[in-house]
């Protein structure tokens, strides 16, 4: 068995039992039945993923930022150079981006992993040397990549993930850094979700209308030439895709093989979650949706992973900062289910307890 | 000048030139203008309060949970004993709700104030006793409380925002606890807003249809009984509103006066802002929307405040649990502007500078 095959077998569904206690337990504290809402939901996941009610702090927390080129970025889809991908990996490293002034806020560690960045980057602390290779191919020529490479970023991510989870992390983040890689995800989401280039392609970080129609077109010519199959996502993701993209569908899979949840950031995560999802149905347990990007493929791409974002915020940065932002809900909720006293404990009336104070009538 | 006069005196403007600096700030920031959307609003916002930039970090915050009684229980406006609004708050003290839970996990110091709670409540730690009166009365018997109580719970409110902000909180959240205050909240929103009774008021806690008819009905039957005047918001908390909402009005008019920023929690502090801004328009300034609560007279108070809710999780519990869960979207917000590099700083290529790399036009 290769990693991946060993990884997607251990994908399992969430705990039946463990989502009936939490969902019991919830009922129990001190506040109205449902009141917490969506917050309720996510305490309840983490329960059966965990397999057991309360699930552990989903702390310690880790972002791993995926790096990567792109060889469609020849195409013309950013006014962006491509050199902004390696300075902004400079940049994290130095701790002057916004991820890391988010990371610093919210308590996460950063970790950028280059799996593809089209420049020979000098070992530095915090940077994780895992190059597949530099930078794509331009998808409107032919494959991004070989299959063979599309495996081995994939397994780049089994393998990032499980030594995060075995650094100590019980949170895993998804981020990313790539010029013009939402070009590479409106092309993963239009396949894989079914949906017209035109509805899933964004301005990215700020196209102008010219460059938008483009950057359509581009996808449109992509799909045209490669006529993927959605039943071979591996082939989807060498054809189109990016190597962060790869990476972080495989980040998936591996912090779902070991039950640990993952925040997703923007597009580029919910179309690698898209190809993890075709890989194995079940990693979507494993999976929150940090936020809603402006990105116009992210909300049909989530809602083919039946994922609610926690965040809304017109954000459209990557990095992993939708998901560093949505970070201490998640922490919150399970912290609600863990630690809050019930109504029997705290002496609370409920409204909703048999024989209870309402019951009697006396509130009428 | 009474406290309260001194108080609407001070409350003033955001600062013209200090948002101008922190806009082109944000614009030299290494990330795409305009990318972190919502949070880029708040950081100058929150400039604005304070008169420079960056803004000081908001940090450490308080959360004040004001709790009362309502006579408009005596009308079956809900299934929950009047009783929980004291169990509930010994909750609080005790550390057991998902208050403390919440607060615990942000960061934040919890403070109980007693300002109408309808049972005499031992002294512990944490909790600030200022009773103005043991609940109102009901509401459709005549008004809710005295004008001259009213006054007295505003500026409550004004001395315990003050106190808070003595102690070096920079951050102030509003929390609120009391059996029926959603009743009111729905009385104080449909006069503020002009908004009718069936649109605003909701199911608070969880009631079913019947009640939610009385509800209504009772809502009806005491603006009719009192034909307020919205430009008198006095007289209107007087009639129809608790103790908490007045409270909670000066709280937010004495965090203006002294330009510390806060966060609103749910309908009760939307209703209690609308108070507040009809008796000093300038305190919107001040204000963050923590959430946007499930209650649906939070929509129309939020636009009338012109405030856009940080977060949209379906919540409906109160005591502060919205306001907590923004917290950490706020201190991000500002974290970024004040320590990410700019583009100069960190040697990143910036499109949108004249000159610049993609001025060269070398992406086309």
């Amino acid at each position: 068995m290769t990693l991946l095959a060993d990884t997607l077998e251990a994908v399992r569904p969430l705990d039946a039992s463990a989502m009936a206690d939490a969902r019991e337990r919830q009922d129990r504290l001190t506040k109205p039945r449902g009141s917490l809402g969506v917050l309720e939901d996510i305490s309840v996941q983490l329960a059966g993923l965990a397999g057991r009610c309360p699930p552990p702090m989903p702390e310690p927390a880790a972002v791993a930022v995926f790096a990567g080129d792109h060889g469609v970025h020849a195409q013309g889809v950013t006014p962006w150079p491509q050199e902004v991908t390696v300075q902004m990996v400079a940049n994290f490293l130095a701790g002057g981006a916004v991820v890391n002034a988010a990371a610093v806020q919210v308590g996460a560690e950063v970790c950028v992993v280059d799996v593809g960045v089209a420049a020979a980057l000098e070992p530095v602390p915090g940077l994780l040397p895992r190059k597949v290779r530099a930078g794509t191919d331009d998808m409107t020529d032919g494959p991004a990549m070989a299959r063979d490479e599309a495996l081995r970023a994939l397994e780049t991510g089994i393998e990032v993930a499980r030594d995060l989870a075995n650094a100590g992390n019980r949170m895993l983040l998804t981020g990313d850094m790539g010029i013009a890689n939402t070009t590479a995800a409106a092309a993963l989401i239009a396949v894989l979700t079914g949906a017209d280039p035109a509805e899933v392609t964004g301005r990215g970080t700020g196209v102008d209308d010219a460059t938008w129609t483009r950057k359509v077109e581009v996808v449109r010519r992509a799909l045209a030439l490669h006529q993927l199959d959605p039943a071979d996502p591996v082939g989807v993701v060498a054809a189109v895709g990016g190597l962060e993209h790869a990476a972080t569908a495989g980040f998936l899979l591996g912090a779902a093989a070991l039950r640990v949840p993952v925040l997703l950031d923007g597009v580029t995560a919910a179309a690698a979650a898209l190809v993890a999802q075709a890989l194995a149905p079940d990693v979507t347990g494993t999976l929150v949706a940090g936020h809603l990007s402006v990105e116009p493929g992210a909300r049909p791409a989530l809602d083919r992973l039946g994922l609610r974002p926690l965040v809304d915020l017109d954000l459209r940065l990557g990095e992993g900062s939708g998901a560093l932002l949505a970070l201490p809900l998640v922490q919150v909720a399970v912290r609600v289910l863990r630690d809050v006293s019930s109504f029997d404990g705290a002496g609370v009336a409920d409204k909703d307890a048999a024989g209870g104070p309402s019951a009697s009538g006396r509130v009428q």
